[in-house]
């Protein structure tokens, strides 16, 4: 048995598929016909562009034209001058053979999107990757093995997945994965989610441990492998599947339910997205809107500033997919570690601590104002909300909502409809803003909390910082009394209400808690939708208040994770 | 009339003496003939050496030992390895001359210091510049002028000065100092202050606009120079002089009294230091201990890891000058930002939010032990107290407290005495901290709030990147509720106090403030003490308390701090 991540949920019982790459043996000689070495580099683009577009019809044919947007995205960085030009000048200025070039130049790329701290933008690392390898294939000549042709029902034992690897598949086969490398927010778990198989990675191993043809157990409810189980665990494993089952089952019963307590207190779940194609997800999970719209996608999937007709386009489409529910649109959060390629800005040595989200927005007035004038546009196709990110003080939320007025002032003027009353709120994910949370009420609709900087902060805790993000925990007692400044001050029958978009929204073991510190509002990517609603429905509000309560009270964050863990298997809720 | 940055208070009436620098022209082209570029090298180096030698022995003889240590600073440099093989290596690996080579490492290293938030990093960026100067100029074989003759009393005007300028100055002839460049916490305004000289700094053309033989004012309380002033400025500001002398005497009368309000409540004023040297202004300036001693210092200043024997030493001294006082040390708050040579420590994304601290020491734990055991055995000589930096949670108290328990336990072993009783706190810096102070409290014999950086993490700000400085705020209404929430948990009878180090502390506008909050222990730059004591005596503390419990409750830190100048200046209370 080994254990690992589990980053998909279920339980799959097949034969092991062990999947390995090639190894590519990179020359880093210095070469003298440089010419030639271009040329080179040049076939393997032209003959990758084949490639890639031969999966991409395949992968609109059977996962249809949104999941294979994604190699759209790969002949991009094919056509990348960045790119392309880079590795010329590797080539012809330091000499090296087209292959070295372009793994220098793929490696630089990825490690500047794989240091930021957001699934968009890991993706994009992940994407550049497989695209830069298969560069590299083509210019080694080797080809690459695939996983289009299985002959029965495999687990896929690999040392990690690419997209292209996965757009190959042949999904009908694949009934999980196990992976030697790997998070909850790398590619193959995003992939084995969206695929409904289970996944356990970062086994370390996995590869070098299991035998093509090995009978493999993938529990990817408890983060397990299970290499040639005997009689008895097979027995086991089938009947802990059969209660998944019906777990799901439960699950999908509840989607048009409400997001309501044992004793009648309703609250909202809504969904996480970056992107117009991530409605679906949420509509399908039973979200009742967006609590979070991450407008950075929008910008950095550009190569020039995304214009207002552009970003009105895509508000208003997420608008009209929730006729009834509240669209919060969170405006430009960029800079510092994130960086666009049309906007240029200083590195920082902390920009965790630095120019970003509505500071640059204030530094960049007409970045901000078109983004202003495209949300209060779109906002007369249904319920918009705009949310600021970085507030620290009131100061700011007045400057902000000036500029709202401003945009809206010129808007009259040019006789453009828009919600007069829409919606303005903040993030409140700097300590000092939750600090001063009953000031900054006066001057809002509406807060969000954003758990994932608010610990940042709040613990001085960069959570990418592997030497330190042992510190980080959303349980600390001081994160949840900073919670509880914020869920004071509002009510829904104010007109005011508290939500909260970090990660902590959509974890289990917070739900009980969260609801008791009085959020109104649950914003979380949307898989995890019916696992929260199914906790809300389990537990009577009264109760709920009670525990957070003595929770607060607690002296450290282990003792508030296990305090809730017992609680809710009084509760008899179980996390999957 | 000019306006700068009041760097060093009183007012000079002299005349102008404009100090030019000459402009160094350096060759960048490549050289053929790198062995003789070398020797000039070296030729410089033995040069500059005699110089700094007769410039140490002149400051030996007119300042004192302690003032003239800076030259055997200087000195080091030149023997730095870093520097001098780092020049050699420009020389023999990129064939630049020996002028270019030294100002591409000198300039490196000035970076890497001047960019650390620290006073004592930047004045080793000075003195780095200073010694750099000194060779590039040997090179190039330039003799600058120095200030050592002067036939009147006079008002220095330059660009910026270095220890080398100050040093050789005729102290008897100069009154005042007004340049360019330069801050607060500068070379020349530090020197300004320890000369009792007014300085205004930061003036931007100064240089040019002023011509040797001018009368000039310096208005070191204003931050304002004045050139050749009218009968009737010149009468207003000996006028204003006169009354700041008054002030100065009044000051001075107060330094044996106590820090007491006007309704008997007693505060503590203790000094921060960096070493030992800095005690005797603590003590000249009225402060009863030491409420921040800095031991990176210690680290710092030099090439291998201090041991226990040498550490021992330092506490002893500083606890041997206050036989009654306390004095705090704060173990070892070094990290990311701030290397040490013999410690190597990867990169960070964010360094404020990294490896630093009490984090770097528990990774390190025997040069943690190695500083435990020696404040240990210092505490026989005095009142020594234990400070931990950057705490987050009650957990690392509880760790860093089994450490010195451990270490106690290897004393006993070893049958050396220490204080059993030793009194051990924590920096409270981490929002997350001041969020739980109730409970870390059960764990501590004090507080001590950082408001640096507590401030720039509840803030999100990091106060040294220009973009968003402006932010950083003390008087933010969220800020000075973190510090309630520390303060309301503690008091003197209670065997537990709160003290304060950061600036803060030494901010007059902020004094009143923080003793209504229920500051019980203030800590500051020693110069600062005798102003703050004056405050604290001219106040009641039953009207702090309702002032600060007002202040609390405004909406920005703007109106905190207008509040604060309208209430003193109700109480008459003059700030200088």
């Amino acid at each position: 048995m080994k254990e690992g991540i589990n980053a998909s949920p279920g339980i799959a019982i097949a034969t092991a598929h062990v999947y390995e790459k090639c190894v590519m043996e990179v020359n880093h000689g210095k070469v003298d016909d440089t010419q030639s070495e271009i040329e080179k580099f040049q076939g393997a683009i032209t003959e990758s562009r084949k490639q890639i577009e031969a999966i991409q019809a395949k992968a609109i044919r059977e996962l249809g034209e949104e999941e294979a947007a994604i190699f759209g995205a790969h002949i991009m960085v094919l056509e990348d001058p960045e790119f392309v030009d880079g590795v010329e000048a590797e080539i012809n200025e330091n000499q090296w053979g087209a292959d070295y070039a372009v793994k220098l130049v793929t490696d630089r790329f990825y490690l500047i999107f794989d240091q930021m701290d957001d699934p968009y933008f890991s993706a994009r690392a992940a994407d550049i990757k497989d695209v830069g390898n298969r560069v590299l294939l083509n210019i080694l000549g080797i080809v690459q093995s695939d996983l289009s042709q299985l002959e029965e029902d495999v687990i896929i034992i690999a040392d990690d997945l690419t997209p292209s690897d996965t757009a190959q598949m042949d999904k009908n086969r694949v009934k999980g994965f196990a992976t030697n490398v790997g998070s909850r927010t790398s590619h193959t778990a995003i992939m084995a989610r969206s695929m409904e198989i289970p996944a356990v990675l970062g086994l370390g191993d996995i590869t070098t441990t299991v035998k093509t043809g090995d009978t493999i157990v993938v529990d990817g409810l408890n983060g397990k492998v299970i290499i040639n189980p005997d009689h008895g665990q097979l027995e086991n494993y089938a009947q802990e599947n059969r209660k998944y089952l019906a777990y799901l089952k439960e699950l999908e019963e509840l989607k048009d339910l409400e997001a309501i307590t044992l004793d009648g207190h309703k609250v909202e779940l809504v969904g996480n997205i970056g992107e117009p194609n991530d409605v679906a997800g949420v509509l399908h999970n039973g979200g009742v809107g967006v609590g979070l719209y991450r407008t950075e996608f929008l910008y950095m999937n550009s190569d020039t500033m995304p214009g207002e007709e552009k970003q009105l386009a895509a508000y208003r489409s997420v608008l009209e997919a929730f006729p009834d529910g509240p669209v919060i649109i969170r405006t430009l959060d960029i800079g510092g570690d994130k960086k666009l390629p049309y906007l240029s800005l200083d590195d920082e040595m902390n920009p965790f601590l630095g120019l970003r989200a509505i500071r640059l927005c204030f530094k960049e007035v007409e970045l901000f104002k078109i983004q202003l004038r495209a949300i209060l546009r779109a906002s007369v196709y249904g319920h918009a909300y705009i949310m600021f990110p970085m507030i620290s003080s009131v100061t700011e939320v007045r400057q902000a909502k000036a500029m709202v007025s401003e945009c809206m002032q010129e808007l009259d003027e040019a006789g453009i409809l828009y919600d007069k009353h829409i919606k303005i709120g903040v993030m409140i994910e700097i300590p000092a803003a939750a600090m001063t949370a009953d000031i900054i009420a006066k001057e809002v609709d509406f807060f969000s909390i954003g758990t994932n900087d608010l610990c940042q902060y709040a613990l001085a805790v960069d959570r990418m910082n592997q030497e330190v993000s042992y510190l980080y925990d959303t349980f600390n007692p001081g994160i949840l009394r900073l919670i509880k400044l914020v869920t004071k001050v509002t009510a829904p029958q104010t007109g005011l209400f508290t939500g909260m978009c970090g990660e902590m929204a959509g974890d289990p073991a917070a739900t009980i808690l969260l609801l008791g510190l009085g959020l109104d509002e649950f914003s979380m990517s949307a898989f995890s939708i019916p696992q929260i609603k199914k906790i809300i429905r389990s537990v009577r509000y009264e109760d709920a208040k009670v525990i957070a309560e003595t929770a607060m009270n607690l002296e450290t964050g282990e003792e508030v994770l296990d305090y809730m863990l017992a609680e809710m298997k009084k509760l008899n809720i179980d996390i999957k």
